[in-house]
């Protein structure tokens, strides 16, 4: 029996985990949940999944939740809340999906206290890999990837030695925009920019697919996840998203992780490691799907991809602050503040003004973080006048 | 250090695995080597290797090669020479690449004196299967495959548990006559029937991949070397052999290996076991490669895997009898005495002769392959005046 704790337990990733649970009853149980806002949701697992303790954004939340409620339950708020969540004595795994920022502070609670992390929140590597990945070494914990190309690529070492790996070969579907000729892709709006080809995610995340800057923060995670240097990480664009990353060792022998695009196959491996577990998921029929083609990343289209190689190799702190920049800048699209040819050039000119010092700690890293977030508010604001959200679509 | 015997050194297999023990001097060291008939290339090949111990096919052929060599090194012949070196003292590793039912015993001896065995013998696990894989379980032998796409099934069940093997999906190139309309096989020529798009392989293993009986080869070394039952063993036509087969498991995950199609990947793999070691091969850029294509198999055009699979429904010796029908049959069609589609015709003839025992030990598999050549010339001559080989080429 493992026992889980979910942190945002509400998003796409924690609701994916909780049909997973909800399905082998005699392989798992809910200890804790932290979710941020979405109360009723939240209301919901609480009655199904009966977990010991519950944490939300704030106290007004707090108490909203406790009047929706029947069962008794600890709710707990606030970043706080989601430590403890983390931290709880009676979980063995944590499943680290929060969005952003928030996240960080928890998963590295989660791996101070030696939980299993499945982990799924993509900034904890990207704003502070080095302190992540040696407070897990330090701790012993072993971390299992969500992702699906970082679990393609876990999934695909298993067995091997991560010295005999050459490079290893992130797949891109590359998003709505993989035809779309440069000059449209000034005018594409959040409408199109949000409908994805194969994945069906959160809306950040989804944005991030279609600059590839979802990539380029994948690239970053993959570095510190297994150790790689930069130059060992290759992108391919594969819009049939069927290979979901792929490893060559020295011998050349390529060993791929393949499947239908569900976020429900990567999720149960992580919650069942090391043991794979029946799903009800389809089987793939390639002989149906027919055809998988590959194509080398259009870096002119996409320059988000190569700012996350720059900010790579410029080391220090500028993955955090590249992501920082993307975030806001994102949210800035969402919002219809910015065009979407606007993000990337958010992001070059936030990094380009980056202090380079590394964070020591994670204090550190959420502090670079923080202004890494206010640089790029004020550049939006400049950006918004040169490159503002499209009146109409050329698309 | 790793001390090796090669069983079939002189040919395709025997050859590569030369070349990669050249390359790697510090890693190997040839102990025996065994050859049939072509003396010229075993005498290089004493030169250069310097073996302990070689044998031949007969004592004219052995006293011929000791006049061909200045190298003091012991000659010896026959069934019983071949023996000899696969059970040498000084080998922990042996190298089964004889072609043919030749192999069978040789490699029995190489496992019951407890060899790391490295099998490129299709015939051992086709004939005798069953005897063969009780025997590596007693003497606790491993048996690491070495046809590329066994191979590619070996590597992706790395660090997994073969009860959570949902199926194996065998890739099949389908050779020279992929797009060859059913009317036009009857009179397909050897020189056709030789020209493998992709693979550079022996004579009679390059006509069994035009006819696909190759591919139902495999599928029965498949059921035996991982203990899956048929149902659970699928062929994928595949043109590009980039993808050298797959392993679905119970959670829908697909594990693929891939690669150039070359046979010093898997020959390097298995000799190395379990570590990778570098090559000199080149990598495989998928982007470049742009497309990989997969179909159904046509059971049609290609009965040959129709029978396989049949004949491993069939249980008992019915496979092994379909091996020695269809090694007949081929030398009938290289003999140019039957046409293309005839050498399908004689195996289903030849299957629906066979007596369905068991075999319970090696003299009585060789005996069933034996009655099964015998019955398979018969049908050979009755059917060359049917289907005999074409005048002229339709194609």
């Amino acid at each position: 029996m493992r026992r889980l704790t979910i942190l945002g337990s509400t998003g796409s990733i924690g609701v994916n985990a909780l049909r997973i649970v909800e399905s082998h009853p005699e392989r798992f149980r809910i200890e804790a949940l932290a979710a941020w806002t979405n109360m009723e949701k939240l209301a919901e697992q609480i009655e199904k999944f009966r977990p010991r303790v519950v944490s939300v954004a704030n106290a007004a939340l707090a108490k909203e939740l406790r009047s929706m409620i029947k069962r008794r339950v600890k709710v707990l708020h606030g970043a706080e809340g989601a430590i403890t969540c983390a931290m709880h004595d009676s979980s063995d795994m944590v499943l680290s999906a929060m969005v952003g920022a928030a996240g960080l502070a928890p998963t590295l609670a989660a791996i101070k206290s030696g939980k299993i992390l499945a982990l799924a929140n993509k900034e904890t590597l990207v704003t502070a890999g080095e302190i992540v990945m040696r407070e897990a070494k330090t701790a012993r914990v072993k971390i299992i990837p969500v992702d699906s190309e970082h679990s393609a690529l876990f999934q695909a070492l298993r067995g091997e030695r991560i010295n005999t790996v050459r490079r290893v070969i992130l797949t891109a579907s590359c998003g709505p925009f993989i035809n779309t000729p440069i000059e449209a892709m000034r005018s594409v709006t959040l409408e199109q920019a949000l409908r994805h080809p194969n994945w069906s995610m959160g809306r950040k995340i989804t944005i991030d697919s279609a600059t590839l800057m979802n990539k380029g923060l994948e690239v970053i995670e993959a570095r510190w996840l297994f150790n790689l240097p930069a130059e060992k990480i290759e992108v391919v664009v594969h819009p049939q998203s069927v290979i979901h990353s792929m490893v060559e060792f020295n011998d050349t022998s390529i060993i791929a992780q393949m499947g239908l695009p569900d976020m429900r196959a990567p999720i149960a491996f992580a919650l069942g490691y090391p043991d794979r577990q029946e799903t009800e998921l389809p089987s793939l029929d390639i002989a149906a799907v027919g055809k998988l083609t590959f194509q080398p990343p259009d870096l002119k289209r996409f320059p988000s991809l190569a700012l996350a190689y720059h900010a790579l190799r410029m080391g220090g702190s500028a993955t955090a602050v590249l992501n920082a920049a993307n975030e806001v800048a994102v949210q800035a699209y969402i919002d219809k503040r910015i065009g979407f040819t606007a993000i990337p050039q958010v992001c070059e000119k936030v990094l380009t003004m980056a202090d380079n010092g590394k964070a020591a700690t994670m204090a550190e890293a959420l502090a670079i973080d923080r202004s890494g977030r206010t640089y790029a508010r004020e550049v939006v604001e400049q950006i918004s006048r040169t490159s503002p959200y499209p009146t109409r679509s050329l698309q």
